[in-house]
């Protein structure tokens, strides 16, 4: 396999010659990655210190000594691999300065530090640097068919933590402790980590839509919330359920149901060419129509893939059009201070012919007795 | 309590008269902090959105709306806090309106993205914007009483959990399994969450030095390396421990006890007023001269606090002096491609009469039948 160059059967193959196509429409002779996720989407490489250098012919990653060994391991021959005792900046000018025909330089505004821009400007000057956004992360909206595996394992590992935890919960354990089991469960079922700190949020403290896991002791009568997700290959899932801790009232059964119809229609409405905003509106317009419109004070949902938050975006001013492949979070929710919230997360995937709910884990509302 | 001026008796009056100084220092009228760590440290808040305008009068803190209760509760009277709807970029220049003399203003060069930077020149043009590095970073790595008393707990519960998850480590476990046990057992501990993903590296993938969690199985014989650490009150530890299945090699123990004497020797050493290396050195030199210098292959250590890795640093390039009040680790490896490695981490404070090791988890070479 030549080196810089993955094999044409290799998925990072074809996101490479879309980048490339990209460079060619925005002008650009190279571009310069520094997001460690686009990074790793490019060529594998999972560590957390490198940078990228993408042109027309060549396909760059520099990262330092430590990762030595894990570089050879993941990248193979999809990129040339540049191993930098000391600044990986200096080495950037290097590499740069073999490439004689590069003028125009793109990097991510938006993964770029201030501090990083600088070096651009003070050490590089022999570059035009072209400040770009969402170049790369428009690519890996569109998920391919590794992606969306990789995301249905994590799926399955976190519907698989949440059927052992549920099986445990009882009051007087605290939210930190749930979120222990829950932690230890999606270990079990072979997680790699955890995308985002996880919430479990227990009676009145469901109604926070930020909260994580304090020191709260579950009592009967409570709503849970639980919010987490399980890592595979890098790639994330993210999903909610709420139940009721023993009997449910009948006010927590109606309120249930207003979200869990929210998020059914949402889920089946959602499909490519249709804008963010158009999908948000199906759960917000349904709520809204039951009165519960102000106590829905987020947005339905994001695309996951190797970051847990990604674009599509699926809220009230996201009006970019959704495209094909992306994978997204439904997760109406409604949150009633000193009552408690309820939220239902699923993940779908939009194809050409509609959506697929990708999480099955069951809607209707568990009483855990 | 007056809006925007915590009582003097509260730590974040301490740190605000610091913050101040350093302003004066600066010849700034004000600074714009957007280090999540920072702003947690000056208001208390702890949410994940957040812009803070520090002036020699004023403290005013902008967050949006999802952490309306949350930020009345952590923050009190310490700021004057601004709740946001829109962009917080928006409300800033506002915020910066209502401030008359108000005219150079810091921003934090590496803690500012290049978009944000943008922002500055060109929504933000009525004011002279000055770069600045390491101005909160270095008030920071002098820990107050509240904030050793927090790392104390956040050691106590990762000393609780290893003791824990070292009962149950077995041949046929995999390194991803053990994670997972130590996770819950921190959580059962109390803590908040997890400060970097738990490293449980297992047989040769101790010689990794950036090793996670992986699908290898712990077998007899292998060295079983944890670093990991708990969060309390938002407050970091970080500690190492190297352990054999089963009975250890002659090899296995004359390799660590060289790292538990460099540890103790670097533990004992460091001091306020030595410079980073010099303490660097103090493990270096002694590795070294028993012949595996090359097998050390990264820093000695690093501060710890609200980040698990923030100032001051231990390594051969680190010509700052260490300033007294500082927790930092302390953490000589010795890693062998293809045989293993070893890594011993404690979390020492450095006072005026020298250091003060805070955590206690003993370090002679456990053998875990």
């Amino acid at each position: 396999m030549t080196a810089g160059r993955p094999a044409s059967s290799d998925p990072r193959s074809v996101r490479l010659g879309a980048l490339r196509d990209a460079l060619a429409t925005a002008d650009l002779d190279a571009l310069l990655v520094s997001s460690l996720a686009s990074i790793r989407w490019l060529t594998g490489f999972s560590g957390s210190s490198g940078l990228v250098v993408a042109t027309a012919k060549e396909l760059v990653l520099l990262t330092d000594f430590r990762y030595a060994t894990q570089v050879e391991s993941e990248v193979g021959g999809a990129a040339r691999v540049v191993i930098v005792s000391q600044s990986l900046w200096t080495a950037l000018w290097e590499v740069l300065g073999g490439m004689s025909t590069v003028q125009r330089v793109g990097f991510e505004s938006m993964h770029l530090l201030h501090r990083d821009f600088q070096r651009l400007l003070e050490q590089g000057g022999r570059w035009q640097w072209r400040p770009t956004t969402d170049v790369l992360e428009l690519l890996r909206e569109r998920k391919d068919a590794t992606e969306v595996a990789a995301i249905r394992r994590a799926i399955g590992m976190a519907e698989q933590a949440l059927a052992v935890v549920l099986e445990s919960l009882a009051p007087g354990l605290t939210e930190t402790q749930v979120a222990g089991r829950l932690e230890a469960a999606l270990r079990d079922a072979g997680s790699e980590g955890f995308p985002f700190p996880s919430i479990v949020a227990s009676g009145e403290r469901s109604a926070l839509p930020h909260a994580r896991a304090g020191d709260r002791r579950l009592a009967v009568g409570d709503l849970v919330l639980l919010d987490f997700g399980a890592i595979a290959d890098g790639y994330c899932s993210d999903i909610t359920r709420t139940v009721v801790l023993g009997r449910a009232s009948p006010e927590q059964v109606d309120v249930y149901e207003i979200v869990r119809e929210a998020n059914a229609r949402a889920a089946a409405a959602v499909r490519p060419g249709m804008r963010g905003m158009d999908a948000d509106a199906v759960a917000r317009e349904y709520i809204d129509a039951r009165g519960f419109g102000e106590a829905f004070g987020h947005s339905l949902g994001h695309g996951i893939g190797l970051e847990v938050h990604e674009g599509p975006r699926l809220a009230r001013t996201a009006d970019g059009v959704l495209p094909p492949g992306a994978v997204v979070t439904i997760e109406p929710g409604i949150y009633r201070p000193g009552w408690g919230g309820i939220r239902i997360e699923d993940d779908v995937l939009l194809t050409e012919e509609g959506s697929v709910v990708l999480s099955g884990f069951r809607r209707d509302l568990l009483e855990i007795a």
